[in-house]
């Protein structure tokens, strides 16, 4: 079944007003098992108003029109309509009498441009709007039915809800259920996904549509079966690729990298603390904008200089001096020294250059070094990550977080993450 | 002149994805006085592409395509235009350099899949794209000009600004020249911007057109003017608007909240230091992601829980057992123990009750404290912010760069900020 979209507006088209109305309505679809066919957002034009509504009646089963209901002479999709599907505007009794009810309560007195809401084309059925005085209103035209709603999202909402789904659920005669399993990845990238899909499983079936999206910094991986004799077909193969990818699968549904993180050490009954230099306090605020972080994350240090790295987290200056401060070394005393510092189980510190300045030849913009560990069992890797400062800050975060993530569910922390950041040279 | 817009990905027709090219690329319009003509969306179906871009070809001057150039199956959009315009596909050299130049220093193995995307029709130019793999590319086609763009929004942005707007430009022979001031505001909302200016400017010339975006935290406002003849003009307005915000400007262009108080701190040759409970690192992850902070800012401690405000910071227990973690008391020794702690010249301190949980009637979610200062000479101000976790933690912290921000520069400090967010109850 072809869903299609017209939207109208001139704040639509010149990006002075982002449009929700479609994302909402796409999102509502999916109970129904459909996707949005075309979508066309056209400026208040009544000739490009009624080639768009032809052209998309013509190759759609539904067609959703989608504002230029109000009462002034930029609402244009009445008049469209009627000269689209050549049929006569007339004064609708039912849409005059939703006019007068919105407007009794209200002390409205209704003019000439308000009535006017009120004139549909003839062979129109209305639907009721209770949130405003624009009624919606639906007619069939040429084996299409089109459902002209208001623009404005609080009518919208509720119009497609209780009116617009049951619509077009009765038109196509749809029983269809779906499933969806939506798993989260971090450490592949989209194209290596990809690629491993294609190898690792050729006879990956048509049935179980594979989809990815990234979500910085995860991929979305999401498959989709339809009808219920599929169920288990998408149950089998969201195994198999979770068996595949194993370790790199942070959760399901919308899991975020920090969520994933938070309930680690929440499972393990494990606290962290945090020494922090080139990520100057992200990795503590991406873990604490998680509701209920304080049961695991006591406290942070950002030490961005190097006196402070000695004076709150004791790491010796000889250290410093002799093997700068992004090194192994100098990390591990970080971990160390805010593990002492706070009553956390946990620590995780890093240390990197981030740039634009700060590189040399032997510590180029982009080394970083990690570790991550208990009192007396601190491991350490370091990362090159050739990248823009605001890049560089949140991919280090993120392989941070899951290199913890990691040590705290007993996982391989050794994983060579992203085949674009091999490690290139060893600070 | 006609442009029309065809964006494909069936992650926007399936509503997981909100576009914002589309607006971005709106907005950028506005500078050469050009509204876009109709925006089409379609997932990724190539008969679809190919009849689209036909259609909006024929009726269009210049057709932006954007999204589909990537090197997974579902990105189509040089197959389609391939078949839309009657030229076969062949490796581009300079596509096929512009990936290898890409990937080397990434140590990136170009796979089919990668190579794939140096696979254009073959009369066409190609556009760079130095923030990712997919090179854009052009050609004319029945006198429309058809530009493909990528659709990741960090590469798209720069390629409209470096490359699209100029072709755009060039083939319509536009030579309207335009002055744009850009200013940024924070403290007050869109809304009340616009009433303000209403109010206080009723003779606001046509000719000086204003715009308003909002770019959470900040408000950015831009005065356009079309012809030089007008330059003097807009900068008279512009000079007005300056004098009546004054303080609430916080710079001109795509200055953010975090630059401004980096630069004022810069200016006046100090350091900063902070204790942040609530927003975790927020506020140091925001000073730290501008390059060159290192130069302000020198350590932040994020202390979560009281156990760790006593230990590292210094409050007297007596003070968090007497008026509580969220308190002026407690927030003004959270200050004058981080200057304690480094050798900043000024602190900065917040703790608030970000929720859902936390609150009570005495002190509800969204109550915050915030206090800034030099040793000895410590204010503070509380707010209420009812909001959900995340917004809270993003304006709290917006507001407490503002009040560092107006402190540093000898600015009032005790302003009203947001109309919506009135001080509801003394904590």
């Amino acid at each position: 079944m072809k869903i299609s979209f017209l939207l109208t507006g001139n704040e639509l088209m010149s990006g002075d007003t982002v449009d929700t109305n479609s994302n909402y309505l796409a999102q509502s679809l999916k109970d129904l098992n459909l996707v949005p066919y075309i979508k066309k957002v056209v400026g208040d034009d009544v000739s490009l108003l009624v080639s768009s509504m032809r052209e998309l009646a013509t190759v759609s089963d539904v067609l959703i029109v989608n504002g230029g209901l109000g009462p002034t002479i930029d609402d244009l999709t009445a008049q469209a309509l009627s000269i689209a599907i050549d049929a006569p505007l007339q004064r609708h009794p039912g849409a005059l009498q939703a006019l007068q009810i919105w407007a009794s309560p209200r002390d409205f007195v209704l003019t000439e441009s308000n009535l006017k809401q009120a004139d549909l084309p003839n062979n129109c059925e209305i639907i009721e709007n209770p949130r405003g005085s624009a009624v919606g209103f639906r007619c069939e035209f040429e084996q299409c039915l089109i459902i002209c709603t208001p623009g404005v999202p609080s009518e919208f909402k509720p119009m497609v809800e209780n009116h617009v789904l049951p619509l077009i659920r009765d038109y196509g005669g749809l029983h269809v259920t779906s499933r969806i399993t939506r798993l989260r990845v971090f450490g592949v990238t989209e194209s290596g996904l990809q690629d491993i899909v294609n190898q690792t499983f050729p006879d990956w079936p048509d049935a179980v549509d594979l989809g990815f999206r990234v979500q910085m910094p995860v991929i979305e991986v999401k498959l989709t079966t339809i009808g219920q004799e599929n169920d288990d077909l998408n149950e089998y193969w969201a195994n198999k690729f979770t068996r595949h990818f194993s370790d790199y699968i942070i959760g399901t549904d919308a899991t975020r990298l920090s969520q994933a993180l938070n309930k680690a050490l929440r499972d393990n009954g494990k606290t962290i603390t945090l020494a922090e230099s080139c990520t100057g306090g992200l990795i503590a605020s991406k873990i604490t904008s998680e509701a209920g972080s304080s049961k695991v994350f006591e406290a942070g240090f950002v030490v961005y200089s190097n006196r402070i790295k000695t004076s709150v987290l004791g790491v010796h200056k000889k250290e410093l001096n002799e093997h700068g401060a992004v090194s192994e070394k100098v990390v591990c005393a970080m971990a160390a020294g805010a593990l002492c510092m706070s009553t956390a189980d946990y620590a995780l510190a890093i240390s990197g250059i981030a740039g634009p300045d700060g590189g040399s030849d032997e510590k180029p913009v982009g080394t970083v070094w990690m570790a991550w560990g208990q009192a007396g069992d601190i491991k350490a890797r370091h990362f090159f990550l050739p990248m823009s400062r605001i890049a560089f800050q949140r991919t280090a975060c993120a392989i941070a977080m899951d290199l913890m993530r990691r040590e705290l569910l007993g996982l391989p922390t050794d994983v060579d993450y992203f085949s674009e950041l091999k490690r290139k040279r060893k600070p």
